[in-house]
Formats: structure tokens, sequence, C-alpha cells
């Protein structure tokens, strides 16, 4: 099986400034893969007619398919609909029920079609012109030997709505539906080389098998993600591959995977609390309201997000938390004990299944030989079960609080797996 | 003056998949205009040689600078080296000094050199190689007929360094030091088209100035950046016409710009607070944590923030901040006199000199056809002065509360720049 070639082009100035990437090719790339198209080559070209001209021509001798996104605009600026004229030597017609429904789509609004609209209308003799629901400017689909050229608009809210409506399927009759399957394993709390020198044995085999399965490993903070890509005839085929794949990995990774469906950590955490009807309470110190914010990130967190305690002063953990003094004076405000009263002052205070505490010194301040910038530790209590932890974080402010926001849900989450209790409704 | 065209590449087939975008690209843009140099042509290749020869002979015909970067590892899957050479129809070769110099390095480590890494020490000839302090590849200037080309290692910590040490200067020596000189001015509480009514008559003006200055204006959550980008004969004029700029900026929007330098709203905050010796205490519902992580993101916010309580509940918003249950039941926990008793009590309890509180609907749920989700209200109370107001946000629960604690930190920065009280330490 061999996979077909993909060339995506993005048109548009503001992308060549140090202020913006081109993020459509991310989920058109997506798309192409799932229908066995491979992406060869991106480009990101400004608003210069010859310049895109030049590259489309490049392209149009070696990719199967080429994905042109965004200049379809009625201004001067938009130049795609003209360079690709220019590249097949054809004129540009206008299609005047296309001018009209966009004369239609102005009144519906109560104005006038400015007269520079009917650009929009303009199409290389020869294209289809695609329906746009969620805009003004067509796209275009043409054939020119063995390539297909998909011409749509760089609005996100317009573009993907008509790749999944109009051009994913004429793509995929040309490349026999053969494709490219996706998983991603989520794991923490391990090293990236730990997570590889466990998991190179079992995906170094896989290239080599029926269906074969590329891995990539990618450290992103706090976590380590397996991106595993299947080459396969169907998607049956490549989702039994996947499915047997990552059970393998879960038999050498253990309880450090926590996530094979795409899920992140917060939404890990609460559905576990969800589904056990439990309720937490959230004493925070150095992430500042980050856990309790991630906590909150998730659509019916109220149902288990009691309160949360930002208690940055020693005096803010002694009343809030009624952390005692003594313990303070004697272990330091970052310590194993305070971070423990933290978490059971924050349950009691609230009456709640779940109490955390998480207390660190985040820097660039604050560290001490003997508790440098990165030390945080935390205290997860679920009813009878109570642990506490001191890490160790590398990286600035916002990388060591998520790092121990990131700690903090999954101490949690290794209690709940293990823990069948569930409270009565 | 007309600037320089540029085309940078970047090499590698991670950059083509869904996951992963080029961003070395960002920074390179940035330091070529600056020298003079316009980004032209953006284009990602993966490990092809074919492939990645064919985009840099193309780019050879009409680029001044061509800015590679990555490919320059030891493995097979390196393959710029062998694609310029092809380009340039010049042979590779081995440069014995650098091998001794990456031997060295490995030494260091207490390593053998892998014999693989001699690949490394490898360059078309005629090209100078650059130094890498930061790895194990050396970069490469290449000058053919009126194109410099540069090559880079691809992971930022090596590749920016190195830019900034060798490659600026021989580059900005062949622009003759005209440039493209940039400034950002940062608008929140106003939507694009108001500012854009108010800011265009002024913006408008300046492309013809004696020094020009293009605008662009980018709406991203919960703020309105403009960016303005001089072309000038050097960096005096340049900034000199950008500051007038500014100024002209500020006196059409007021109080709405809170930065001129780069700063964000929380270290705009964090920076009024600190200057003032003021401390701040802050009850947050619906934005669960954000507002307080976020003023906690800034260094040294210990200094001002003393706590935070996250009050979820009705019960702990009685329990923690004391507002009264006939406030909650006459109003709704969704209303001005509920923020306005949250940043009352927060304030009162904590014994600080701001009290702030906001209670929301983040959704998806929740919402009511009287109070819609995206309804927030927010109070900040500092000293004698009391600002309430409701709010009423689009997008979904994180935009929501990105929104909110954007609205909190302006209504407060607000209040901080129209007083001139100081506290003693």
């Amino acid at each position: 099986m061999t996979n077909l070639k993909a060339c995506i082009v993005a048109v548009g100035s503001e992308m060549l400034t140090p202020f913006r990437v081109d993020t459509n090719s991310l989920v058109v790339t997506e798309r192409l893969n799932a229908i066995g198209y491979d992406v060869r080559l991106k480009a990101v070209v400004g608003d210069d007619i010859a310049e895109l001209a030049g590259v489309l021509a490049s392209a149009l001798t070696w990719a199967d398919a080429l994905v042109v996104t965004g200049g379809l605009g009625p201004t001067d600026d938009d130049i795609t609909r003209g360079a690709i004229a220019q590249v097949l030597q054809t004129p540009l017609d206008v299609h005047e029920h296309v001018v009209e429904r966009i004369r239609e789509r102005f009144a519906r609004r109560g104005m006038e079609m400015p007269e520079i609209n009917r650009r929009q209308a303009m199409a290389p003799r020869g294209a289809t012109l695609l329906d746009n629901p969620n805009g003004t400017a067509p796209g275009l689909w043409i054939e020119r030997g063995p390539t297909a050229i998909v011409v749509l608009p760089g609005p996100p809210r317009e573009m993907t709505p008509m790749f999944d409506a109009v051009v994913r399927d004429r793509l995929a009759a040309r490349s026999g539906g053969a494709g490219l399957f996706r998983r991603v394993v989520k794991v923490t709390g391990r090293s990236e080389s730990d997570v590889d020198t466990h998991a190179q044995p079992v995906y170094g085999r896989w290239t080599t098998a029926p269906v074969p399965i590329a891995t990539t490993i990618l450290a992103v903070l706090g976590q380590i993600e397996l991106h595993l890509t299947a080459r396969a005839e169907n998607r049956a085929e490549g989702e039994a591959a996947l499915d047997a794949a990552v059970e393998e990995l879960k038999a050498v990774l253990g309880s450090a995977v926590y996530s094979t469906d795409g899920r992140n950590l917060d939404v890990v955490v609460g559905d576990l609390l969800r589904e056990k009807h439990f309720t937490v309470a959230v004493a925070e110190s150095c992430t500042g309201g980050l856990l309790t914010s991630r906590l909150t990130d998730v659509p019916g967190s109220s149902a288990y997000l009691e309160r949360g305690f930002i208690c940055y002063s020693n005096r803010s953990k002694i009343e809030l938390l009624g952390v005692p003094d003594v313990v303070l004076a004697e272990h330091g405000a970052v310590s194993d004990p305070v971070a423990q009263a933290m978490a059971a002052g924050a349950r009691a205070r609230a009456g709640t299944t779940v109490g955390m505490g998480v207390t660190g010194i985040a820097g660039p301040g604050g560290g001490t030989p003997g508790k440098p910038v990165g030390t945080v530790s935390i205290a997860v209590i679920v009813d009878g079960t109570t642990r506490v932890r001191t890490f160790q974080f590398v990286g600035g402010r916002e990388q060591v609080k998520f790092q121990a926001s990131q700690a903090a849900l999954n101490m949690l989450r290794l209690i709940l797996e293990n823990n069948d209790q569930r409270r009565p409704r």
C-alpha cells in the first residue's frame, strides 16, 4: 500500500509575521491522513500572485492533492483565484448564481452587497464551486491531470465544515480508502527516558507488523505522549491494530498511563469523581488557584468541586485551614506535614470526601539550599487514604505551577482508580 | 528603500503531522524583519532529500536570504546537508577538527562518540561552519550568487543563540541596515470594531508618512492588539516614529490601552499593586481559581496576593465570605449584590487593601433566559472605591472564564491608575 502525496498551502501575509502561525494545516493534515494522504510539504505564502503561482506550479508536478486555504476574500489582497487561473492558464468566469447568493446573504443582514464582492463569485474555468454555508466565499474543486486541487476559505469556522461536508469524500474516492489511523497514549509521573526504556521494546516490533504502526514520543510539560500511527487498508483494520497496541503499552507502563482516548488528566479525574459521587476541597499555596481552575475547566465540575482555599500567607494557612503554628514553625511552610494539614483542614472545613493540599516554591525567588525552587509538597486525602509526597520540579514559575497541579491530579487519580467505594447520591 | 526577500524552510517529518507546527520560523522572522528582510515564503518539508532539494532550488531563484532549520542530526533521517550539496552540485567534505570537537563533547560526558556522528562534521564544499555552543551540529553559511544560505539546527535552544551570535550580523551587512521595527499596543474592554472605528483614521495616515507604519489589528480572547510595523533606515528613526504613533493611538483610545511595551494585563496590574504597596484578596466562583492563578503567574506576587477563596457552592459563599443568605435568595448567586458581598467579605476577612469578587455562569449548563451562559458579575473594592458590573461574555467554558478574569483585572487596573494613594511599607 502506498499513500498518496499531499501539499498544503496557506495564503496570507499575516502568517509571515512573527506573531501568527498557520493552524488550518493541522486540521487538514489530520483529515488527509485518515483517508490515505501523506502530507509531504506545507507552505505559507503572502499576498503576492507571482509567488503563490510559483509554489502551486511546483506542487502540481508531484502532489496527488493540493489543498490551498485563504486568499478568497473580496479585496485586491485576495489573490488565490487569480494565481490558480494563471498556473492553469484558464480565464476566470463570474458565476452569476453565486453573485446572487452573496447578495442575498448581505440582504438578510439588511445590507447591500458591495460591488467588490462580485470577485468572490469568480472561478477558473472548469472549476466546481463548493458551497460555503458559513461565509461568502465558495470553495473550488479542480482536477488537473493526477492532481486534485482544493481551495477553501481561510477562517477555520468556514474551512473545516466545508472540508468535512464536501471535500473529504471526493478525496477519499481518489485514494481508495486506505488510510492512516492514529491514537494518543498519555502518561504522567515518569520521565521520558524511563517511558522509552520500557516502551521501545514493544513499539519497536510494530513497524514490521502486518498493519505497521509508527510511534513518536513527545515530552510535553508534566506528561509524555506516545503518538501511534497505523497504516491500514480500512478503519476497522487500523483501529483493531491500535487497540492491541495500546493494551501492550498499558501492560509495560502500568498505571502511569492515564488516558488512551484523548482525554486530559483534569477530565479523567473529573469523570472518576462524578462516577463515585465524591466531592473535593482544595488548598493551594504555590499553585495559586491553578489546580482548582483546572478542576473547574471541566463542564459539570460544580457537581464535585465544593470550594478552594488559596493560602499564600502563613496567616491564611492558619486562619482558613487550621494549620497549627507549631507545624509551620517546625517544618517550614513547604513540607509534607504542612501539605497534609492543608489537605485535612480543607476537607474538614468543607465537609468533602476529598481534600488536597499543595505548598511549594514556584520561584524565581524563595529557594534555599535545602528547599530549592521547584520543591513542592502535595497531600491528597480520600476517606481513609492519605498520600503525601514532596516533588522536585524544574523550569520557570509557570512550569512549576503546572507540573505541581498535574502531580496533584495524578495522585488523586491513582487513589480513585484503586478505590471502588461509591457514595450514595 | 526596498526590503530584501527571505525564505524560511523547516525540515522534519514531525512538523507534517496533525500535532506539531514549526515555531522556529516565528523567531527567525522577527530577527530577519529587524535587519530589513521581508519573509515571503515559509515551507515545512519532511525527511525526503529530493523534496527538500526541490524547495531549496526554487527558493534560490528569488530569495536574498534562505534560512533552513533542522535535519542536521547524525542519522539517515537528517538530510539537510545532503540536499544542499545536491542543489549546489558540490561534494560534502568531512571537517576533521569538527569531528574532534564533537568527540570532546561526548568525552566530557564520559561517553564515546558514535561513528554515526561524523556525519555532523560534513559540509558542502565552500561552506563556512558556524559554531554551535549548545549542541553537536554546527551551522552552515553559504553564499551562492545573490543568495545567502543559512543552515541552523532545529532545537530552539541551539538555533536561536546561533542566529543571534553569528548569523544576524552577517545578514545585516548584506541588507545595509534598513529594517522593520515593531510595537504592540494592547487594548481591553472594547470591541474590535469599536477600536477600529477610532483607530483607523489615525493609522490610515501612517502608511504614507516619511517613516511608513503598517498596522494590523488582531482580536484575541479578551483583548485587541494593534501591531505596528515601521520601515526605517535605522533603529533610532524607527523607534521615534513608533513612539509618536503609540501616543496618537493612546489619544483616541484612552484608558482602554493597557500596555505598549509588551506586558500582559496580569503583569501591568501586579506592577501597579507593588508600586502602591497594596494587598489583594480574591473571591471567585465561576472563574474557579483562574483569576488568582493569573495574579500569581507574576514573579514576586506573594508581595501583594494575600489569599483567595474559591466558592463554588452557596454554602461556601456564606461560610467563607459572609455573603448574607437573604442577598443570595433575593438576587441569585450571579448578581451585582452577591459579587459585591464576595469582594467585601474577602477583603474584610483577609484585611487587605483590595477585594475582588467574581460570580457567573461559565456554562455549558446553568443558564436561564434572564441570566444566560456567559453572564458574570464582578466587583472590585479598593479602599473607598467600589466598582460593580455585570458582563455578558460569549464562547465556551474556558473562554468565559478567561474573559471574566481579564475583565476583573482590567477593572482593578482602571481603579489603580486613577488612584494615587500609596501605602506606607
